[in-house]
């Protein structure tokens, strides 16, 4: 199932992962990790009760045999700069940041040295970078903060603001058919036609194996935003509060073992169940 | 605003219209169907509570001036014989479905001399014919009767059965945004490759003037769902409650004064606001 020989294996969550049973995405994550050779940092720092959600991966890591495991408890900016951390990152083959609030893990580590050595590390494909809910939302150059939801999609829906930027042109947003998320995704890529949106439904994620492809893994399904042939928005003439229209988007629905190509705006098929083959 | 020429004039409302301030889509409708020389029939018959719902509507035509008012309080089936209705419905303008539940409206309905009659006089333009919420499920053909939310597409996400068959090709969905809808209408288009999915917030409509023609009206948005260039499905593949993959679906969200037309698949802007164009 995994393939150590990879580039980069990027895991981007869409939240509430099954952290009990066969938890599929935890373990390929620790699997592109190193499996039992993998050193894992876990950075709870989004979480306001970081040593409880620090506690609950470290426990599961353990469980599932890694080799060594370091939780970064940084609640201030400056202990990002501890040279124990920088010590265990250097031989560190995984990094999983938890769930919380996207603004408070920008702000502790944004422009950090630590971030910026997990970011490059994770793009050398040097790491596996996991990302749950709000460790997801802000793997996102362009990132939503929070928002709303049970209205029409219109710019006061959406909070926008910095992510770390570890996948470009991309807007991710999590829980994502769960909490009725399409119209809030929809009003941010109308104010930001150069990303693909990316919403992940709770307990599935987008593995990126390569710079620009992902392949959707777990129970749920990952919905793309392809504005790259919007024809005609309003986005720009209306309140913050007025209705928007977008014609010509393309939407795909991704389901395990689907994968999409950022840069050809592709989705591909899973390899087709032999056993449905024989049914249809 | 009105064009009393057009051929027909079916208002299909996403429900939750404005009964109390603007009334926006109630005085399309009701301009729509003559204004002072408007004869409306109101049928409350998805409502469990068609009195009080009868009622209601009957004030706000009143109010706007109606020439003649006609409650179709149908409860059982026979009732749709009496011949007070039919002669009601000879000189009738507009006729009005209202909220409530769409497979009780489809069960009272369905196959009726009166249904068939009202549904000929809106073809031929003869009446203005609007439903919301209940009354929008039950125009088209195939129909969602139900479902749940907050979940990725499935099969299991929806229940489909047949409607009334006002607008052909199309699957309505109403409280749209408002009700994380767009899992359901997704997997309902799914089974049904043929039809449009139309998702219609609340306080919104759409503005059939021709036959494959509507216009939006009202202060949210219209999804719409065209899988004409799906260029694959697991559907027919998956269990009942494994999530869907659907590929190459194009969607345009349209908002007030934005056109679509079904034959085509295109949706047409709404002319320029004059102001905006000097802002921008």
């Amino acid at each position: 199932m995994t393939s150590p020989q990879t580039k980069t294996s990027i895991l981007i969550i869409g939240g509430a992962e099954d952290k009990v049973h066969g938890r599929e995405i935890l373990q390929t994550f620790f699997n592109h990790a190193g499996s039992s050779d993998a050193q894992v940092a876990i950075i709870p720092s989004a979480s306001r009760e970081p040593a409880i959600q620090g506690d609950r991966y470290q426990k599961i890591f353990e469980e599932m045999g890694a080799k060594a495991i370091r939780i970064f408890d940084i609640r201030e900016r400056d202990q990002s700069e501890n040279p124990e951390l920088h010590s265990f990152l250097e031989d560190c083959t995984g990094v999983f940041l938890t769930g919380g609030d996207q603004l408070r893990l920008y702000s502790l580590l944004a422009d950090t040295t630590l971030m910026d050595k997990i970011r490059l590390a994770a793009r050398q494909g040097k790491i596996a970078l996991a990302g749950t809910s709000a460790g997801a939302a802000v793997m996102s150059h362009n990132m939503i903060a929070g928002g709303g939801s049970g209205e029409s999609p219109n710019r006061s829906l959406v909070d926008m603001t910095t992510g770390l930027g570890i996948v470009p042109d991309i807007i991710v947003d999590q829980h994502f058919c769960n909490r009725n998320r399409m119209a809030r995704l929809l009003s941010a890529v109308a104010y930001y036609p150069g990303c693909t949106g990316i919403g992940i439904d709770e307990d599935t994620c987008t593995l990126f194996e390569a710079e620009k492809r992902f392949r959707v893994v777990g129970k749920g399904s990952v919905t793309i935003v392809d504005t790259s042939r919007m024809s005609h928005t309003n986005a720009h003439e209306v309140g913050a509060t007025d209705p928007l229209s977008l014609f010509n988007l393309k939407i795909h629905v991704l389901s395990h073992g689907d994968s999409y190509n950022l840069r050809s705006h592709r989705p591909i098929a899973a390899p087709r169940n032999p056993l449905s083959k024989e049914l249809s």
